[in-house]
C-alpha cells in the first residue's frame, strides 16, 4: 500500500479516537499548546514526501533534541564518550538517582536526562560556541534556515528544573560533570527549547535511516558504524521507560520528547516524526507511540 | 564475503586472543568445562550451514531455554502474558529485587530469572505435562531428537538456587506465582539444564530469523507479529545488563547463557550460535560477544 | 500520682476514644481476634502489679518474642553475634530487601524479620533442643509455666510466609544462613506463636528494667551491660518504622507484635506490657502507642 | 570515681593509642587540622567542670549545629515542623537519596543533611535573620560571646557542596523547599561553620541536660517534653550511620560533626564533649566514639 494512503488512514481512525493523556503542564510554555494537534510527515530515503495534518507547524521538540546533542558529541569525541556515559537502558525512572549514586555519577545512557547533561558538558568543554554551533548543526540536518531556539521555553524549564539540579550537582559530586553546573544546565535547557515541524524533524532523522549517504553535517561528520550504534541507542533507550514496550510495539528506533512528538527510522527506508501534545505519564504522546505501531503493522516494516 | 571465510577468520583470530573471563564455578557440574572450547554454527535462511570448532559438542544452553519457554507460553495464552511480566529493560541487576517490590512482584521481562520463573509458573497451570511438552517442543525446533535435560545439572542448580528462591517467594507474596514454588522452580531448573550443540541452537532459532515460514512446532503455534515482538525483546534483554552493549555492538537480536553460548539471528537472513565457556562478570560470553560484534561488522549486516 | 489510678486514667479515655487500625488480617488465626480487647499489665522492680482491662487473657506475642530470642543468643554466642546481624536501625521497610543485598546479606538488627531470622540460625547450631529450651527460657523469665507455643498459628504463618522465605533465600545466598532454611522458618515461626498474657510478659521484661538482679534463667545470663545494649536496641529498632515514632513519644525501650502487644521497660522502674488488636500498618498497635506515650507523659518518667 | 580521674584515665589510654581514621580532607579549611587535637571537657549538672587536653581550643562544630538549629526551629513553629521532616533514623546513608524520592522529598530526620535543610529553610521564611539570631542564640546557650562563624569554611563547604545541592533541589522539586535553593544552602553552611571549644559546646547541652531548669536562650523557649524529644533523636540520629551502634555501644544521646567533635548529655547528670579530628569513613570522630563508650562504662552512666 502507498505512504500516503497508510498515514491518512492512521490518522483519521486515531483522529476519531478519543483522547487520552494529557499536555505536558510542568511549565506555562508548554500548557499552552492545542492538545488536538495531530501531525505527521513521512520522508523516504528516496526523497519521497507523505504529510498528514499539522505536519508544517512548529512545537518544542524537547528531548528529541538528545539525538542531535549526542550525534555532535559523538563525532567530537568518538569512544571516549562512553567512558563517561553508558549504553545501557535505564530500567525504570524511580531509581535514576540511585542508579547514578550505586554507578558513582555514571549515567545509563545519553537519552535520559543525566546522560544527556553529561553531553552537554562534554559539549560545553570541546567547543568555543556550542550554543550556535548546535542550532547550525540542526539547520543543516534538516535543511532549514528557519529553526531557533525559543528563549522562553528554555528560561522557564530552568526555572522549575529542580529534577535536573539535583541529577547534574550528584554527577558533580562524582566529578563526571566538568563545566558550572548552571552554565551546562543553560545550554542543556537550550537544546531542549529547540521548535521545529514534523517535515524538518522526519527530515532531519534521515541520515540516520539512509546509510547510503554520509554523514556530514556543519562539519559533524559520523561514520556508518556510528549511525547503527545511535540506532541501536534509540531503539533501547529512546522512549524513556517505555522502550521496551514502544521496540516490541513498533519496532523501530526512535526518540520521544515531552512536547508530544516522536521521529522514528527504518532503516534504509524511511524517517518519519509524528506529533501530538497529548502525552501518558511516562511522558510519551499516546497517538504518537500508536500511529508508530498502526505504521508498522500496515507496512510490515519494523526492524525485526 | 563467503560466511565460512568470515567465521573462520574470526574464530581463528579470537582463538589466539589471550583468554578473558572464567568459566561458570557456582555449580560443579558447570565448572569442569573445558574452557578452550569455542564453537560456531551459522544456518542461513536458505538453509545453508557454516561451522568452526566444537561446533557439535553439547554444551547447557542454560538461560537460552528462556527463549523456548517464552515461545511457548506466549503461544499458549496470547498477549495475557503481559499481565504478569513486562517488556521492559531491566537496568542493572544490582536492584532486580527491590524492582519486584517496587512494582508489585511483576518482573520486568521475560528473560530475567524473575520473569522466566512467572513464564515456568503459567506453563505450569496451563500444561497437564510441561517437562515432556518442552523437550518435544525444542527437538521439533532443532530438528534433533536427542536433545535431553541434565538431571544431575538441574538438581545441583536447585541446591545452591537460593537467589532464585528470594526471587520467587517475593513474587508468590506478591500473587505472582500461582503454583507451589518448589514446583515451579523445579521446571524452571529443568528448562535451563537442556544440552545442546551449537548447531541444533542455530537450528532451533531460526524459525525467528526465517518469517517467511509458517511458526509451528509440535503443535505451539506463533505469528509474524509474535515472532518479531520476541526478536524485539531479545534486542533490548537477551544479554543480562549487557543488552545495550550487545546491541550497541553487535546489533542483533539474541540471547545468552552462563554456560558461555549465544544465540543471535539477523531476520531474513540468518541464525548464529556461538560457544565459549569463558564468561564475564555479567553473565556472557566474553568471545562470543566478540564473535557476533565481528560477524555483524565483517557481513556489514546489524539490523539498523 | 499512683500508678494504679494513671493506668486507669488512661486505659479509661482511650478505651472511649474511636478505634483505629485493624486486627492483623494475613492469618486466619490471628484475624479472630476480638479488636476491642485492651489489656495493661505494669510491674515495678520492687514488685508491685498494676493491672487493668483484659491483663491476664493470653494473646499472640508475634515479634515480641525476638527479644527473648536475642537474648538467649546473646547469652550463648556473645559478641560474636554481632558478625552476622547489625545494631542500626534499618530505615523504612521498603527497602529492607535491597538493603540486604546491598550490604551483602547482613541485617541492620536482630528486631527486623531478617535479623531475627539469623539469630534462630544462630539458636538453631549451637543448641541441641532450642524449641524446648526457648520455652523453658521464657516460663522462667515470666515465671509461668503455662505458657505455650501455638502450633496452628506457626503453621499458618509458615504457610503465607513467603516474602520471609525471600529474605532468609537471600540470606542464604550470602551465607549469612547456615542451617537449611525450612528448619530455620520452622524455629522463627514457633517462637512467634508463642501466646502470653500481659502480666506475663511485663514479668519476663521486668529483669531488662531491674538492674539489681542478676539475670540468670534456665541457664542463659546476661551481664548488665548487655542488658543495657538490648533496651538501646529496642529504643532504636524495637517498633519497625515507628521505631523513631515511639522514641520520641514515648521515650522508653520497647518491643511491639503485630498480635497487638507491646512491652516496654523503663530502666530501674519498671515494665509495662499493654495489648489491643488494633494494629497501624506499620504494624504497630494503636491504642498501645498511645497509652504508652501517656503513661510516660503522666509518670513525667522518659529515660530522656 | 571522681569525674576528673575517670576522664584524665581515659584521655591517657586514648592518647596513647596508636591513631585511627583521617582528618576530613574535602575541604582545605578542616585537611589543615592537627589530627593529634584531643580535648574533652564535661560540665555536671550542678555545674562543676572537668577537663583534660585541649579542652578550650576552637574547632569546626560542624554538623553538631544542628542541635541547635532543630531547637529553634522546634521553639518558634512547634510541632508544625513533623509535617515537613520526620523523626525516624535514616537506615544507611547509601539510600539517603532514594528515600527522599520514595518518600516525596520529606527527609527522615532532622540531623541528616536534607532534614537539616529543611530545618534552616523554615528559619528562612520565619525569622527577619537567621543569621545574627542563630549566633546570638548558641552564645547565649554557652554563655561566652566569643563564638562566631568562619566565612571562609562556609564559602568552601559551599563551592563542594555538590551532594547538598543535589538533596535541597531533589526536595525543592517536592516543594518541601520554600525558599531559594542557594539562600538555603548558603545559611546552612554558615551555621556548619560555627567553630566552638569543648567547654563551649559542653556548656551549650547542658540545658539538654538539666531539666530543671527553664530552656529560655534569646527568646528561644523550649518545653521539658520537647527537650526529652530532641535527646530522643540525638540518641536515634545522631551520629550518622552509627547512630545504633553509639547508641549500643554508650547508651547516650549525642550529635557529632565531621570536625571531630561529638557532644553528649546524660540526663540530670552532665554533658559532655570530646574533640579528636581523626574521623571514620562514617564522619565520627574514633576517639571520641572511644571516650564516651569508656566514660559511660566507667561511671556506669548510660541511660538505660
Amino acid at each position: 500500500m502507498h505512504y500516503q494512503k497508510i498515514i491518512e488512514e492512521i490518522h483519521t481512525e486515531l483522529k476519531k479516537s478519543s483522547p487520552e493523556g494529557k499536555v505536558a503542564d510542568y511549565i506555562p510554555e508548554l500548557s499552552k499548546v492545542d492538545g488536538n494537534k495531530f501531525g505527521v510527515s513521512l520522508i523516504t530515503c528516496g526523497g519521497e514526501i507523505f504529510k498528514i495534518g499539522e505536519s508544517d507547524e512548529k512545537f518544542s521538540i524537547q528531548s528529541i533534541s538528545k539525538v542531535f546533542a549526542l550525534s555532535m558529541a559523538f563525532s567530537v569525541l568518538g569512544e571516549k564518550i562512553w567512558e563517561r556515559v553508558g549504553v545501557e537502558p535505564s530500567g525504570s525512572s524511580f531509581n535514576s538517582i540511585v542508579q547514578l549514586e550505586y554507578e558513582k555519577g555514571k549515567p545509563r545512557n545519553p537519552f535520559i536526562n543525566a546522560g544527556a547533561l553529561v553531553v552537554c558538558d562534554m559539549l560545553f568543554s570541546k567547543r568555543s560556541d556550542p550554543k550556535s554551533e548546535f542550532l547550525g548543526f540542526v539547520r543543516k540536518l534538516s535543511g532549514s534556515g528557519k529553526i531557533n531556539y525559543n528563549l522562553k521555553v528554555a528560561e522557564s524549564e530552568r526555572e522549575h528544573g529542580y529534577k535536573n539540579a539535583a541529577l547534574i550537582n550528584m554527577m558533580k559530586s562524582y566529578n563526571n560533570i566538568v563545566n558550572p553546573v548552571e552554565r551546562v544546565l543553560e545550554l542543556y535547557y537550550l537544546f531542549c527549547s529547540i521548535e521545529m515541524t514534523c517535515t524538518e524533524l522526519a527530515r532531519s532523522f534521515l541520515p540516520f535511516a539512509d546509510l547510503k549517504n554520509e554523514f556530514n553535517f556543519s562539519g559533524f561528520v559520523l561514520t556508518k558504524s556510528q549511525i547503527k550504534r545511535i540506532n541501536a541507542l534509540m531503539l533501547c533507550c529512546g522512549l524513556y521507560d517505555e522502550s521496551g514496550e514502544f521496540a516490541f510495539e513498533a519496532g523501530l528506533p526512535g526518540k520521544s520528547g515531552v512536547g508530544g512528538g516522536i521521529t522514528a527510522i527504518h532503516p534504509n527506508q524511511f524517517s518519519v516524526a509524528v506529533w501530538s501534545p497529548l502525552i501518558n505519564e511516562k511522558g510519551n504522546s499516546v497517538k504518537g507511540m500508536k500511529f508508530l505501531e498502526k505504521l508498522t503493522t500496515m507496512t510490515e516494516k519494523s526492524i525485526f
